[in-house]
């Protein structure tokens, strides 16, 4: 069984943790999965908060933007229409088209629009993915630290996810050398890689993009490039998975760059022949992505000054950690190439990250979220920090922080 | 392989849908499911009127009525006020803790908030409630005809679907016999049933109800009780499986009653010892259902006199079926106690309801779901009419499809 983050704050709320099970039934070994902790402390923070607390969110991966004023207006004039009704399963047309249109102004790429996908949200794009490329018993390779619900994901399908170590040297990215070492273990489905990578920001070099891309051909495994931080890297941008290969399935999202997280919205950019067994499972699994969000997405990829100006105080507040972090004796953390996270060496201060964070949040208000979440090995040693709320919000939380770990 | 709606109609749709395949990688197993053909049709109907075709639409399952005025206004206030970031995972508290307050109201129930998921619709509901407590290999007996996306979640999550053939002499409804001879099969680890159903529109007994939740429990199977056309029965409440037994999940939605299709937006009551499982796989496969939606939902609770006059709509609708169906020679219909179906029989004219409805769109632009959508045996004698829409629209499909029916 899984630890949940909650387990030592709230007994209460064991209740509906624990193996409580009728006679005979219990849960399935599949939902057997690792709490996602970053929701848990979000949801911790919340009833702190409905407490009285003063709580600084650094947890969860969220813009601490609202989506651009005319994405807004255009979901409150849908609404205001009553135009909330189903849509295609893979999505308007015509946003599937917008979407077409931004690989040719981002990346000078012609991507059929047929070849796109719209989702409810990137976690709807890897049920899909996962679901309509692979079968049960299937092995994925997973670079960690990564993202915590592809292991959720990839667990609750049928698929084992092969966990390859990335390290601090080199930037905590993969090499051809360890994807090489990963197909050592046995066959290798599918890989999937995220650049710029949550937690730790970093970006895959273009070059070492192309490789893992044409390995992934040479061993006839899917390759799926996670591009949700696409737009928030902070030197130069970086580069589609699809520049190098028309066999690849792009997961991408309005979460992030388009500050659009509860709206559930995302896309798939996928090969010709996934096209359709995907259409057919979105059909059951979700009918169809939500209405209003995708009025929304379709008037935010015209917001480009409003997000940008977004991502300039996520440039300073990568600056005010640059900063501050190292003279509370924080010095060691990922390289921020991009995203909007830090990922922070708390190994002079504590090796048990869950319980650090947890003490965080509790003592002094500042929600972070363990590194155990995305790394089960080592992740002990760190936690991450997402900065994309305010440069307020981020200073006081090192205030706080400095002060907690000056006592 | 399945055979599409669109296949005769558009070939360059083809493209996608043929197993055009990268060397050596397909499409997986678990997507060879059927496509839900509704959606092909919705599909179908929208490319006919981007064509400036005049189209009558009786095919998708959703209400004419858009959600009630003060739902919009709740989902225009969170939106203008930027308030759309994640939520939990299992959704608002405030909104788990309305919906255990239309269990009191609607059911003199005491359901505590803690057993509510709020889902991301029904589909949602369905995809978590069997990863959640059904493995791999797990067998869930529907009654057929039912709705199609069952056998395709089932299926796509690796769980065999077991039909329950049901018959027009005893309503279309699963009766303990049936269920027992299912049982006769092999181990069954679930069954699931809906009531009032789609397609038919029939309503289970109480006691029928009682008698099947009791012959699950005796044999360990996971009862699972669709109630997304509750509050829409004509001549007395459905009964919620809730009245039986807290080990009963419930799945229902906004959809429906509520009118919020496209909001994507629903709950799940578990037992207690489920909850815990959904909410880490909601957190990994979701991260949290839409939040607007979410605002929306709790509005549209209160908003009963304008969803009780959408009601009376399609009891006037259903009046005008019950009339004009049998002067064109389609007598045989199921009962419509409740939802807002006519399963009617087109054996008189045809014995293939694909090619019917077809033809029925192409020809006078009138959209209907062919039965095989419900029913892959008998299917092919009936077509489904969703009648959610305006008095004006069915009278107008009436006309046209007499009209036809004479040439």
């Amino acid at each position: 069984m899984q630890r949940d983050f909650d387990e030592k704050v709230t007994p209460a709320q064991m209740s509906t943790g624990a193996a409580r099970v009728s006679p005979g039934r219990g849960p399935s070994r599949r939902s057997d999965v690792a709490p996602f902790i970053a929701m848990d402390v979000l949801a911790e923070a919340a009833r702190l908060e409905a407490q009285g607390r003063d709580i600084v969110h650094l947890e969860v991966g969220q813009p601490g933007f609202p989506a651009p004023l005319a994405a807004r207006e255009a979901a409150i004039e849908a609404a205001r229409q009553g135009r909330v009704g189903y849509t295609e399963a893979l999505g308007l047309p015509r946003l599937r088209a917008r979407i077409a249109r931004h690989y040719a102004d981002w990346y000078g790429l012609d991507v059929p629009a047929e070849r796109i996908a719209v989702t409810t949200g990137s976690s709807a794009g890897f049920v899909l993915t996962f679901l309509a490329a692979l079968d049960g018993g299937a092995r994925v390779a997973l670079p960690q630290p990564g993202y915590p619900a592809y292991r959720g994901i990839l667990h609750g399908l049928g698929i084992e996810p092969v966990a390859m170590v990335t390290s601090e040297e080199q930037r905590w990215t993969p090499t051809p050398e360890d994807l090489q070492a990963a197909f050592r273990t046995g066959r290798l489905d599918g890989f999937l890689v995220a650049s710029p990578n949550n937690p730790t920001g970093t970006v895959v070099e273009p070059g070492t993009l192309r490789d893992l891309v044409a390995m992934c051909r040479d061993e006839n495994a899917l390759f799926v490039s996670d591009e949700i931080y696409h737009g928030l890297t902070f030197d130069r941008p970086a580069q589609t998975a699809l520049s190098f290969s028309d066999e690849v399935v792009v997961v991408n999202s309005f979460s992030k760059y388009f500050c659009m997280t509860g709206w559930r919205i995302g896309w798939l950019v996928l090969p010709e022949w996934l096209v359709r067994p995907v259409e057919r499972l979105a059909q059951s699994l979700f009918i169809s992505p939500p209405a209003l969000s995708q009025h929304a997405a379709l008037a935010v990829m015209d917001c480009g000054s409003e997000l940008e100006a977004n991502k300039a105080v996520y440039g300073r507040n990568r600056e005010i950690l640059t900063k501050r972090l190292p003279q509370m004796g924080l010095p060691r953390f990922a390289p921020m190439d991009g995203a909007f996270y830090a990922y922070v060496d708390i190994s002079a201060h504590s090796h048990d990250s869950f319980d650090f964070t947890q003490r965080m949040l509790r003592e002094i208000g500042v929600a972070a979220t363990p590194g155990l979440d995305f790394d089960p090995d080592l992740g002990g040693r760190f936690m991450r920090l997402s900065i994309a709320g305010s440069s307020a919000d981020v200073e006081e939380a090192m205030d706080r922080v400095s002060r907690w770990l000056e006592r």
